[in-house]
């Protein structure tokens, strides 16, 4: 219970949730209607909550129908109905008909893998993003919107704080937010969810820095594991931002003009901004990938100073113990002087030991010259060089 | 026999057969006259099933020459020819003189391994397209079609139901399809191909989400075998999606309009779904092969574990041993006093068990520090300095 | 002797040639006049053979100057000069002038070793193609064609029958090939070589997955060898293949309409055979690369399992050793009791047996909890959680 | 103390700081009002250098207001406002404010984590670039200008002297300088940054160099510690190259025309500069990657030596050894003849000797057979061969 | 002074020279003055070599100031000034004047680092391209031209005799090059450089190919350097190439004509070579690589049988080497009829051996099924089935 509790405020150790990985567990069946309408499986309970607001004023609705809604519409200069939770596939199919809405448009915001895209229908342009699930590892959620003359829809899975932020400024009546168009609200809304990616990012940054020593000082087999799915994560993050780019340049292109001249400029802003997070990615990917290079190269390398003490100790020992036990040997000295006449030699056993000293050093010295005990001749010589 | 049964409706454990994976083993020889009709070798016989269907009618007709299919033509809106197994060449000629259709596209009808693609002829597009073969594991199947004014010839090499989900659709009049021209027949067909591809790969996630738990805890050379395996599949896979996604596009942007400006916005959703696809094998080809990664840095590291145990083991004992073998030697004391004094010294024995336990006390400690041992001093300073 | 003639006429075991791989031992001089026409070092005598057809007629010549030849020009639809080996320069400067061709297209003929290209000189075009040799592994050997307004020449370097099922179709007169002109029949040659490059593929392709196999049950340091060979060779073939492409698209796209609307579609699927001829090789390229990657890891999985053996018997072994070592020493318990007392103890045999029996029945089952004997009690849990 | 003044001075050993690595540390809160101006975290205060100049004149200018600054504008061909530091975000705003400047733009200058990048917006182009940080291994300060019609703003982020050659240039009237306009400083100044990585890269050359041969001739774990540092500073430079070579390219194909044609050609000079960058870049990232391949092998040779050696020692003495303890056994020979007779025997020792001998040498002539001891059998064939 | 002798005239054995490879270490300090002329560091004295020719007459001139190669423009159809050594700056500045040359080109004469370029100033074209320098490994050396109307200025590093093919066939008057201008000496000399690659890159693939049997049948650590060195060699041509065939691109697509229509054929002929330069030197690198993975995989191959080797004779020794040191212990049978009866039996000595015996050949059967000693039950058995 208090641990629940606890993961639920820690936002460094989300829990890595299987089968969300991939994202293709909820399709539909083969070969059936297309733009056809079903609730994902996990939906929430649709919230609806509308927005309408000019330069002067501003108000917020709270609405159950459908009906409602359209009776806001053209009240103001913009109208914002932003739906948090899809369960409710009448509500949506609803507003398909109140704003004419093509049903594969409508099909996509259900079927919430959909990648970031922007498809222009003429009245409207659909747009569909990802947005980082806080409190999880990179996991993503769709956010649907649909940009039309004076209004903007938007839907996302879950309630959350995602466009706290927005709403703050509509309210706040910061900036030009409120006596712009509902293209400048979509920008708005686009921007946020761009920069939600940048703490994440600088989260997983700090984690690869500290793997990266860690790799370095002490290779561990636990490096690996979370160095691939460091790797998956940023798969996962890469695939959301690539298209999202895509996005962004299609609405700054857009032949349709949904998109005024001067939230243009705004957009180009946000499309830098994509190109950097992408450059991010890709640069930790590559320094992930260095890392598994330098972890095998440090493996080997301990298993290298490993062998060569176990090599050390046995090349010097094994021969010194066989000449040990060769004096161990039983054979009877009283048959015949041939039998280990060294055995009754009066400085036998001192002999044996100087051998076996002299045997012991000469191997050590050998080492040293290879270079395996200390830091050999090739290594001084070298250091001498750089010395001059 | 029992055993044969359980394979054949068991989907998990279809047999990997051989010879199929490379898809060319079936090619006519080199230099021979070019559009020139051969069945391929373990062609099924033909089966023709003819469907014409308006907004008002349908019907379906079991017909058995061409001249039958000709009489149908103009009945209703759409003529749907569904052609399954290719071994009546006569048939496919007919066909072809019916409907004037050029002998290459015919030739690549029974030539089973295109690639997907789609050419335009003027009077009809040939469209091509591979299925997944069910129960296979990523074996897939030609799809060929005909797509002309007011009809629809398709071919697929071995009956099923891969269009049963259509066809349903049609005697249900669901949707616009009824409605609709061959156009968006075609495309309701194309869709339902595409679709086949999703549960195939959530089942290929599956797999590699377990496989990717297993190799981490326990990496075996079984894993190689299957991760091997499952590149091959992917590359399989991608072979059929790739060229798939150009053919959509090429039908998208189609100058000779078989398709209307209302179908292709259903294609465009097509074309989503064959990026995703994509999208989708890709993401696990770069998993698949950083898992070969994980799997050699974890039988690395393993290697690595038990190298440490022979050397810790080794290295304390066999100098012991020596020490013992030592004292075991038969040097006679009687000759002289310097043969082995210390056989005679009065606490001679627990001397040398003292000396062995020190020197085995110092190589444990020796190991420990080098951090072979339990954590080892330099990891338990940097936990202090993580828990400061 | 009898061994060379079995390796001439057995097509599966061709001796793989040295400094034909990298195919630019027979450079001309730095420096030297563009232009100038050298016969290649080993080429062969050259032989005409003319073929003039019209839809009607066909007859074959045989001619020794070109004045014969040019003679010959005009009596028939088409054509078809078939020149093998290229020793005889006089000749090839002969049809250079007859024909009016550029002396570098000319320089290019002799100079075996061009990549595949089309070159367009207004009045001709001029295709350089490359079709395998026989009896050899990946070698290839260039061919060369002029063609223009109702001729075609061709060159190719050795006598061999690569074009012999066109002739054949041109006497019998099968298909459009006689009614059509010098375009149609040089499609007819370049499709035919193309073609000629399936079977091999095949070959390889049986190798690959035989190699396969090996790799997996077996590694040898042999496979190594012999991947290394394979990827050398789709080096090669792909070298030949992927010119080849953008070849036939520039014939496809070509200004001059050398080649009618209809052989333009005959050309398009020779394009579609290149780009499956491409897509084949990549496809075995990446599965050589996956090969060496599941021989390194079996490699390496092997030796782990190697050194779990040495491993075992070892830390057993060298333990129980010491012990025997121990009581093996000759301390005189005459002097002193603390000398040995355990050699004289009534029991002290059977104890040391029985100590020993514990040390290595604990370090079995050491060795079991670690996985390293059986399954250990980790993959026996895990087995477990699986058949829940 | 000293320490600290000497490592300032030394250009050779940057402190390698963390967390500059992935510049992304100090991004604004997700949802915050875009073009919101806030100084950076560490802004240094700001210094406002003015420098008017003509073809005649040219005079500098302390000032502390934007007042001031707008004063002088106009008064001579052009006007330079250069400022290092970002802390004063009211100068920042004013100069904004008279100077029209889109608030977008603004933002990206206290916004330091920039890629390079060139915005045209109509009345004056934005262009952003970075410079290499003095006595740091890779890290890079952004440089912002503003270049409009008779003017160049420039920004950067710490004083330096980074601008101190193009401004003697300026004083000195030296080459066309003084008589172009801003278009031409600005280029000038563009170039002087260009040709700041020259050093650096030379620099990381020579380390590379002196790497290569270290890693070849002794490879040290230390080594892949410094070559993944490398690695990631390459990196890093890259990230700044390669946008800045796009930036450039914009500027060339400038439409508003804010650089002249005699300019251009500069800048075209500067374009082949950031491909040359680009190109050493990439050079040493491919180098730097083959280095770990070498250091793998090496690893991998020397622990093939190692082993080799253990193997030798370990198969020689272990069998000898075995022989010795054989004879050392305590069977009594008086009980029965069957008991270790050959303890017995006159020449007992001489024979086991003997055989000892034999056995030895028979192996070390077998591991000299197999090429692990000297050159073997098969080198020296082979070397024959190569003499021939 | 012998050897030094020897290493000049050997060709097969230049000296790798350190700091040339990375071609950045002679650049200009950031921010100076561009187009400002400076002698490279190891610049040699200048040699003007004018040779003036036309269709009738060529004559060759020994000038020494600018003055006397102006008073030679114009006197023939063509103008050749060809310097070598570029240590006399005045000269170049002389030449700039006169033929009003760009400053920035001139600058990157002297600058010898250039990347291969074509620059068009409008009245000349500016060509920068590399020549191999002969008697070295892949160090390239600068060679500049300007083209313009009637005359050719050609520059080049070191005197040498890369033009001497050229000239010669000017004085030949060999093939059209008399009577063509200066934009055909200009292709002859370009022409020639690339010709100068093949020899060799022929030389590369025999190294290669020699390289390539070492590898396989006996991987030494000399390997991995010549590998490395080789590879380095390869990027150092590659990228003296690859920016040579954007070069003559940018030359055939020439906007101002400083090349006929006549001319530009044979450039694209030029072009096929670049083209077929960087295919070979493509397939070396990739070779190169594979080479890499054969070396690693051998190595480890080699590891492998020698830890085998160990394993065998350990794990046979180290038990029988225990039971031997067992019955070596001295526990007094006399005191107790339980300590080590066995060594009073009758039997007791052949029961040992026997037993021996059995352990030893056991495991010599164990290791005999495992694989490990001959080809083991698995081998046969898969042999068995291949000669079925």
């Amino acid at each position: 219970m208090a641990e629940q509790a606890a993961s639920a405020t820690e936002k460094d150790d989300p829990e890595r949730q299987k089968g969300q990985l991939f994202g293709i567990d909820r399709v539909t069946e083969p070969g059936t209607l297309p733009g056809m309408l079903e609730a994902p499986e996990d939906a929430v309970t649709s919230r609806v909550h509308v927005t309408t607001y000019g330069p002067e004023h501003i108000s917020e609705h709270t609405v159950s129908t459908v009906d409602e809604i359209v009776a806001l519409r053209g009240k103001e200069a913009v109208l914002w109905v932003d739906i948090s939770g899809l369960a409710d596939i009448e509500l949506l199919r609803g507003l398909g008909k109140a704003f004419s809405l093509h049903r594969l448009a409508l099909e996509d915001v259900v079927n919430v893998h959909q990648r970031p895209k922007a498809e222009d229908y003429g009245e409207y342009v659909f747009i569909v993003t990802r947005t980082l699930v806080p409190d999880t590892f990179a996991e993503t959620e769709q956010v649907s919107m649909f940009l039309g003359p004076g209004y903007l829809l938007t839907f996302h899975e879950r309630p959350g704080d995602c466009f706290a932020a927005v709403k703050k400024r509509l309210h706040d009546a910061a900036g030009r937010i409120r006596s712009s168009g509902s293209d400048y609200l979509s920008y708005a809304l686009i921007d946020s969810i761009i920069d939600g990616y940048f703490p994440k990012l600088e989260h997983y940054g700090e984690s690869l820095e500290e793997l990266e020593d860690d790799v370095v000082a002490n290779p561990d087999p636990e490096h690996i594991k979370e160095l691939h799915e460091l790797k998956r994560d940023f798969l996962m993050i890469r695939r959301a931002i690539w298209p999202l780019r895509e996005t962004i340049n299609t609405l700054i292109r857009d032949d349709h003009s949904h998109f005024t001249d001067a939230t243009r400029i705004y957009l180009r802003d946000c499309y830098d901004h994509t190109i950097q997070l992408i450059d991010i990615v890709e640069t930790y990917r590559e320094i992930a990938n260095g890392l598994l290079d330098v972890y095998i190269s440090s493996i080997s390398a301990k298993l290298n100073e490993v062998m060569k003490v176990l090599t050390i100790i046995a090349t010097i020992f094994i021969p010194l113990g066989f000449v040990a036990s060769l004096y161990g040997m039983n054979f009877d000295g009283d048959v015949s002087p041939w039998n280990m006449p060294e055995l009754r030699w009066a400085y036998g056993y001192p002999a044996v030991l100087s051998f076996m000293a002299v045997v012991g050093g000469g191997m050590l010295f050998c080492f040293w010259r290879m270079g395996w005990i200390g830091r050999g001749p090739a290594r001084k010589r070298e250091r001498r060089r750089h010395e001059e």
